[in-house]
């Protein structure tokens, strides 16, 4: 194992120690919990709290998106695993500003078990929540079963959505409806060329074959949808593009937003291929293109590999996607 | 060799092309050639042109910081390879205003002679030019012999300095005088875990042995100072500070900016577990810290790990350093 870290089991909380150290003017811990990472904005009373939660090892994946129109806060777990119901509700009671809260979170079981439990304990003090799973992997199930699907980078346009829809003061009703609008027009599939390495595991907990990829491999190592022969960088991105495709139609005239996410180890040179191809077969399309997202949004470490997230915008999803927001890891 | 590339000898051009789909705002070409990187901003008459230039591979460095308050253009050359003099020139020429153009760059053989020639020609149309070359890798030559050092991540803090200076008006001579000021007060070294693979040669070109760090290899793989065992983190880094304040002395009450960079499959968890040793150092000696500087800077593409840079701040270089500056890879 070639990592640049210390003991593995202090990995999650040194990262966090290493973020609160670069980026204390914007974040900081709840009661020096570094499983509790809160904004340092000043809400204002009756804001909808935002707060999202999850393992770690995909930064900027979760924390990273903590601040100014964007999430108040983020319960940090060990790497690929959840963190606790109870770090949930000191993140949840830490963001309740009057106005309730809207937990904002990938579809995996723990996480999901954890939040509800966490609502449960804070509803009992009046605290209103809202639950609102992401669920933009179109690998991970098939259309029609579209609740059970992971979630992966779109993860990232659904809380810039929420963030800024709380920023305008919505009620927690109109946050929790604009979110679900927003998730119903993401759709995401990725594709690996390498596994990653849990620094406590020591060894890659999954293979990707020598000369192979594996179109919708998970964020954890999943199993995708096939393991195809390495790819020129168009037909992969061909191919990510075409899946999401058939799960959501594009039209003429049709506006998107575009992420191209490298998952670790893939160099920006190949996201920028990637993405001239996905803007090309769009523009042929008719479709254009606002605000195009490239870079590493939800990582794996150093897994090597791609996402493509296509996300479908309307007058309102797109004037909320272009507000302003400033987060160590994200500026719009 | 498993890569998200087309034809490698297009890999270049369609990097460029896919930044261009993507940033067309901000960025343009010139007279549509690639190898010549724009900024969209218009530039006040008299305003002293910013340019850079040098080989691809190392995305954001040097195209991605073309922008607002930053270069107002850059030569592209092929992967770890020179731009030609003609296209140096025609940069020189697109970045002429009036007041003259500061050609910035790292101190490479090939960039070197090829920027010199293209000073030349256009000298002969009145085109006023300096040279500044970068040369803050303290691995690549001893102290005493500074100017034989080569470039690496440190020029990222120059191209900010030079920028903000021609962005005040100040003068051709007045911005290579700032910006040797800050040159003398930037120290860089690097650390490399595993190689990177040129796409048109397929292989890696150099080796970093199993459970082995090399440090000092500069971001072409040359050699560095000494191959040490595999460290911890702390002892890492620790290791490259220490070898930086050899160089550069820090007293208590000083202030610095400190980049920790990720040399391309380098994940920014451990990028953010070096910064917290970084941080905790520096504190610990009373060095104040601005403006910390974690993520991709100057990579090697898919090259494992990280260098740092140490850049020592006067009250005029700490103002020049926070000035805005907006890039499509860059924001202050």
């Amino acid at each position: 194992m070639k990592k640049i870290i210390n003991k593995p089991e202090d990995f999650v909380r040194e990262t966090v120690e290493g973020i609160i150290a670069a980026y204390g003017e914007q974040l900081k811990l709840g009661n020096g919990d570094y499983h509790v990472v809160l904004s340092n904005e000043k809400a204002p009373a009756g804001k909808v709290g935002v707060v999202t939660g999850g393992g770690s090892g995909h930064l900027p994946v979760f924390l990273g998106y903590v601040g100014k129109g964007m999430l108040d806060g983020c319960t940090v777990g060990n790497v690929f695993a959840s963190p606790s119901a109870g770090k949930m509700e000191d993140t949840i009671r830490a963001c309740d500003f009057g106005g309730g809260v809207l937990c904002l979170y990938g579809n995996y079981g723990g996480d999901d078990m954890n939040f509800h439990m966490a609502c449960e304990s804070v509803e009992m003090d009046d605290i209103e929540t809202r639950i609102v799973k992401v669920c933009d992997d179109v690998a991970s199930s098939p259309k029609g079963e579209e609740s059970r699907r992971r979630g992966i980078a779109g993860m990232v346009y659904a809380f810039k959505i929420a963030g800024a829809a709380a920023e305008q003061m919505r009620s927690l009703c109109e946050v929790e409806a604009v979110t679900k609008k927003a998730l119903g027009n993401i759709r995401s599939m990725g594709a690996a060329l390498s596994p990653c390495i849990v620094p406590q595991v020591g060894k890659p907990t999954f293979t990707v074959g020598n000369g192979e990829v594996e179109i919708g491999m998970g964020i954890h190592g999943e199993a995708g949808i096939e393991v195809r022969k390495m790819m020129t960088a168009d037909e992969l991105s061909s191919c990510l593009l075409g899946k999401i495709l058939e799960d959501m139609e594009l039209a003429k005239g049709d506006e998107v937003s575009v992420m191209v996410n490298g998952l670790g180890a893939t160099p920006l040179e190949e996201q920028m291929i990637v993405y001239r191809n996905i803007h090309q077969e769009l523009t042929d399309m008719g479709v254009g293109i606002v605000a195009p997202h490239i870079g590493e949004f939800a990582t794996s470490m150093e897994m090597a590999g791609v996402s493509l997230t296509v996300f479908k915008l309307d007058g309102e999803l797109k004037e909320l996607l272009l507000r302003p927001a400033v987060t160590p890891f994200y500026r719009m």
